[in-house]
């Protein structure tokens, strides 16, 4: 198959029905590849219960590579060489990403910077020098554009080196006021959008943008954030693939530091200025970060399941996420037929994955 | 001997000239008592090159104990059976202390509450509300009398409970605007002073006040403090004796807040409320707290020390302080000889003893 083919192919499937970041991983394992995986999706569908064909149709994808195309845009695979390793650490990384700009800054060091959309002015300031002092040390500075310190970072870096993750498609700005930082980081940094162009940014996307923000990066620098904000959840992504969590403080007399000092009571790294962060993520190496000891890519679903084990997996599910490995135990089935039962349930729509390998009925 | 003399005993031999906290502890050891110490002084003293008598005048004695009940005031000797547990855990703890007020608040659990003496005005009303929230849960809040954080978590906890603890006499207030406030705490807390009354307080005091603070304390809370401030000396005085260390973060951008967050870097736990405070105090048991584990109180010095013993022991030391087990260490000789050397060059005015276990040529 040609090179365009095999993209093709591979864009075609993470735009099927059902198929997430985990599930592209584990067909493209089994099957060899992405056009074999097609092939076999709706009998793999039909065994998980799923009624209608899956397969995304060729005329859409045909249009949105185009469309990609003339967005200036290109398609960066998980099966492609430059990747970015740290990413790709983790289980549900993106299987395709969109990217504008430099992809090299990827490549760098790269540290999240992330806070509160309605940052203090002080804070803003602060977020802006510091980005400025990392970037100006040759690290790339990782953002989400969206408004307050998000903002900030981006600004701060622009000259040095900075990457925008949006929620949206590619060609949205959100919010809007953003439209033209965000086209100054498209042409003078890197853009990376997950969703394919023209998706609208729903509230579900942030935690799927998070996760890139986090796992491109060494370690996530969190500056004023109200508790139960995204930007935590940032932080508890970079957390749990192993990386650094740092926080700056505040006064507890500032309810908009609650976040940030609550992150460091639990264990954050508390930073006031570049050279801490750097001192922080100076002696880790991108190969030397801890893999997430999840089981999603444990046992990749190489072997046909038989009825009794659809059966028996499926009879321990429920609307409540339980551990991957929690369900190898208590069916005392093989690791593969488990995950075999696991993309059938998927592909047919009735099952749902979560943070750190837990799965629910959908 | 009566009662009466073995005080007055106990304390001519802590007025003596170059009896110190540790070397009081191990002339009572050695010789079973204040009165059978004082009839050895001179003659260690002079073993140790010591060449003036070096007892403290009787007469002086007795015009201080005068004093001391003319003010309302009553002494607390280590030997004492009501001593504070957690303060005699310190190998230099006071031989002796002052006290005035109610000594059952050193009975309660307490938190040390330090800080900045030219603290803001957000942090002074932080700091008495926090003491407040302490002593209303029942712990003891202990400070300096200082200006600034200290006089707030006197002010904070003076219904509640609070024990100040001074650098001068018990009956000379520093700042002088804190008459009113010390005179307070010995009337609704308690006042505690190592020095005799008509003691002027000077630098070298107040290092010794901040050790009688962290000693009594399970923890010591740092609010609002500059790097290199004495309120972080007494952070580290607690740390070395195994007890919380906790500080209340501030903004990398407000300088005040440098020494707190610095704090929190190097390990202590960021606190933002008596909440917080009670959370981290409450699993510690005052018979749980660790040990220091310097040799002060190792080896007692049972044994009379040879000339050999003398001159190698002496010809160890220097004006750089080392530990006094690396002296044992090098010179080979039994630790109770080696204690007993530096007994001797101690009480010959010889010696300077450092924190954590050093010693060092006078």
């Amino acid at each position: 198959m040609s090179e365009p083919d095999v993209r093709f192919a591979r864009l075609r499937l993470i735009r099927s029905a059902n198929v997430g970041p985990v599930s592209y991983m584990q067909l493209v394992a089994r099957f060899g590849g992405a056009a074999a995986a097609l092939d076999a999706l709706p009998d793999l569908a039909r065994r998980g219960g799923g009624r209608t064909p899956v397969i995304a149709d060729e005329r859409m994808v045909v249009r949105e590579i185009a469309q990609v195309e003339k967005l200036g845009a290109r398609y960066l695979f998980r099966d492609d060489a430059d990747y970015p390793p740290l990413l790709d650490q983790l289980d549900n990384a993106p299987a395709a990403l969109i990217l504008r700009g430099d992809s090299a800054l990827m490549a760098r060091p790269c540290i999240a910077m992330v806070g509160a959309r309605n940052a203090s002015a002080a804070a803003c300031r602060f977020a802006r020098q510091l980005s400025q002092g990392l970037a100006g040390q040759g690290l790339t500075v990782v953002s989400g554009l969206a408004r307050g310190i998000d903002t900030q970072a981006h600004i701060g870096a622009i000259d040095g080196g900075t990457a925008g993750v949006i929620a949206s498609g590619i060609d949205i700005a959100f919010p809007p006021e953003n439209a033209e930082l965000q086209e100054a980081v498209a042409n003078r940094g890197l853009l990376i959008a997950e969703q394919p162009p023209g998706t609208e940014p729903r509230a579900r996307h942030f935690p799927y943008r998070n996760r890139i923000i986090a796992g491109l990066s060494l370690g996530t620098v969190v500056v004023e954030a109200a508790p139960k904000s995204g930007s935590l959840i940032t932080a508890r992504l970079a957390g749990e693939a192993g990386r650094e969590v740092m926080a700056v403080p505040g006064s507890p007399l500032d309810p908009r530091a609650q976040g940030c000092n609550m992150l460091i009571r639990e264990g954050a790294t508390l930073v006031q200025s570049a050279a801490d962060i750097i001192e922080m993520i100076r002696p880790i190496d991108a190969r030397a970060v801890r893999s997430p000891s999840s089981s999603f890519g444990g046992a990749p679903p190489a072997a046909d399941a038989s009825d009794v084990e659809r059966r028996n997996v499926a009879g321990l599910l429920g609307p409540v996420p339980v551990a991957v490995d929690e369900l190898i135990r208590q069916s005392g089935h093989a690791p593969a037929a488990v995950q075999t039962v696991l993309l059938e349930l998927e592909l047919a729509g009735r099952l749902e994955r979560h943070a750190g390998g837990r799965v629910s009925l959908a």
